[in-house]
């Protein structure tokens, strides 16, 4: 039975021609790309080709506004403590209330230690940015408005052009966390007021342990990691050179058919989602019907546990998850879904299905096979189920 | 002609043994480690076996005190400001003249910008650490000692084992840039009074963008990155799985063989000095006659430009360095020769050549063979040597 993986806005699959541009990095030209000598200054070359891929996949309209990191979680803090560092007579940050947590644990720890006072703008039932909310909560001790591009479980697409002009009129910077958005929307960063952006290399089928963060430039700037003169003097570090090829391969093969591969992806997802939701009763897709990243479907099944699902669907060999895997193990209902008002019965029942341009018709049908039986397995062993009888009221804002 | 890499302080070849440990993450084991599917548990064995390896190599007595991060440079920079932040009663670091730009960059800013006190011990002209300007820096105020192990120019060693105990008598924690000499030398953390530790697995033929910090159990601690729960809470972001496994295998190579192995390099490496310093004259060898690195020669050739000598080794297909890697590209002499006061006429000059367990008699050979008949071309050119004559007084701690 070959498995099927439907969790790739947890992690992709490497591509394996990127593994194969990677490779010749760690035992051939594998010197440190500072160096004067024939082993480093071939990787600076190869290091400004991936600079350059990366910088066309977002619509950057320099090569130097990219900053190489080790990842979303580091290009989200360098973000956040840059704004505040670089613009000390400002200290409000303004986000949301269903950011990853690379933003929001930043945020309490700002709130509670470094006397930064915080705004999260709350969201609807479709996890639509309360836009109101928003104009009110920026002014001018706003350094930063921080909203991401795309949320990880439910796909929602904030409209992050308008949010940043916006932002620019109160005169704060504006940073999006792009990670699950950078392969999967058309990004031109050159036409837009961002700042900042973060992205993540592993969410597009490059390597784990490195990411971007983009800088417009003349933003001012201040580095998180001090130490060498790499990056410009804006992030030091070795270069970690292997891993920087592979996402530039990545980022050129992502760019050359995103087109076709999202449409096709789109199709796909829609008749996951239209199969379960006519086979399975009680069960309602989240997040934003019109306004939704290509790839994403977050199904909550109402009166069981998603971990339950989960388990018995890793059984038939498909992998899916139940919400960000950095708080996957806990058992309190994900932060995004809570702020969505998501009645607890369903919010617990909330399985993410997030596909890939490698996932294909036999992997949707797999699911459409496995998933009702197992919903009507757990909600026979389901006190809340049986107690409330076989037809509770369901809270379906999408497909009522 | 097979080309001669003697500048593995900056960066060493990945074993393909490790690179072939490494593969199966990126394509087949590929899931999100903190996922509870089979495509994530698989990888959580993979990563406990890796931190157990490194668990050995540095001889820690829990595995849980290894956080992974992206290199020597975050580990560096999170020893720092965790200490600082940890314990805001002091805000005092003492540290030397010649530690990385990793720690020195860091302690600049900190001193100008964010208040600390920053004392900066100085040392001999052999590189040894002025115990007594150490002795007198510690006090009531010091958050923090921070004291490398090697130095990544010279190879000097510093009694890192007898400092910490010193940094405890005042109350201060201890760290040590340890970069250099994880691999090198015997490390058994669990017998010293070491509290954190930094080191970089592409030192030691693992991969680049990956290192860790050693926290011993108990150790106050803040994180540097906040985000998921990755690494116990104390580093976030997705982990880097296939580095991981990389640098767990290269931890087991290095262990074992590392005692045969540095006899072996010891001994190619004096063979390189003892034969340099009879063929040419005026050069010497810097750092601690005693107590250095056994793969670490750095010989200051006078009245030449080591950016010179770099070039023409480099046509010979030798690659060697002018001091870390991070500086080059500048004419500034080293801050590390500068601090141990050798003259700039020397301090120019200076070539370091770092060896490697891959290292061979024929490369030593080659090094033997190219190098006297560079520095003569040299110092034909130079202004120094011919306006001096040709034997001016040579300044030459080591071999005079
Ligand atoms: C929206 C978002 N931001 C940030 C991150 C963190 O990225 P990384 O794990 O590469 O640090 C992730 C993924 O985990 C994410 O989905
Ligand atoms: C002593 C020392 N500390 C820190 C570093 C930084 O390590 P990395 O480049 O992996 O961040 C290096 C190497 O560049 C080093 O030699």
């Amino acid at each position: 039975m070959t498995p099927v993986y439907l969790d790739n806005n947890a992690t992709t699959r490497v591509f394996p021609e990127v593994v194969e541009a990677m490779v010749p990095y760690f035992t051939e030209q594998f010197g440190n790309a500072s160096s004067i000598h024939a082993f480093g200054s071939d990787v600076g070359g190869a290091l400004r080709q991936a600079r350059r891929s990366l910088q066309a996949l977002i619509g950057a309209e320099f090569d130097h506004e990219i900053i190489f990191t080790s990842g979303g979680t580091e290009s989200n803090n360098t973000a956040l403590r840059s704004a505040l560092a670089a613009n000390p007579e400002r200290n409000e940050i303004v986000t949301s209330t269903v950011e990853h947590p690379a933003i929001l644990s930043l945020c309490d720890w700002l709130e509670k230690h470094e006397g930064v006072t915080v705004h999260r703008i709350p969201v609807d039932k479709q996890g639509r940015l309360d836009i109101d909310a928003y104009r009110a909560a920026l002014g001018p001790k706003t350094a930063l408005v921080s909203l991401m591009w795309a949320n990880n479980e439910t796909g929602t697409i904030f409209p992050v052009d308008g949010l940043a002009d916006l932002a620019h009129e109160a005169g704060a910077l504006f940073h999006t966390d792009a990670v699950q958005a950078v392969g999967k929307v058309p990004i031109d960063l050159k036409s837009t007021a961002i700042d900042m952006l973060s992205l993540s290399s592993h969410k597009f089928h490059g390597p784990k342990g490195l990411g971007a963060l983009y800088v417009r430039r003349g933003t001012r700037f201040r580095p998180l990691l001090r130490g060498g003169h790499q990056e410009r003097g804006r992030r030091a570090g070795t270069e970690n050179a292997p891993a920087i090829v592979g996402l530039g391969k990545a980022a050129e093969m992502t760019m050359a058919t995103m087109t076709d591969d999202m449409a096709r992806i789109t199709a796909l997802r829609d008749r996951l989602e239209k199969g379960l939701v006519q086979a399975v009763g009680h069960c309602f897709v989240t997040g934003d019907p019109y306004d939704r990243l290509p790839n994403t479907s977050t199904i909550a099944f109402e009166y069981i546990e998603g971990e339950a699902i989960l388990l018995l669907l890793n059984k038939q060999g498909i992998a899916a998850s139940s919400g960000s895997a950095c708080t996957s193990g806990s058992l309190e209902p994900s932060h995004v879904l809570r702020a969505m008002e998501i009645p607890f019965t369903a919010a617990h029942g909330a399985i993410r299905f997030s596909l890939s341009r490698e996932t294909t018709d036999a992997d949707v049908d797999r699911v459409l096979d496995a998933v009702p039986a197992i919903i009507d397995q757990l909600r026979e062993m389901s006190p809340f189920w049986s107690r409330d009888g076989a037809a509770p009221q369901t809270f379906d804002p999408a497909y009522a």
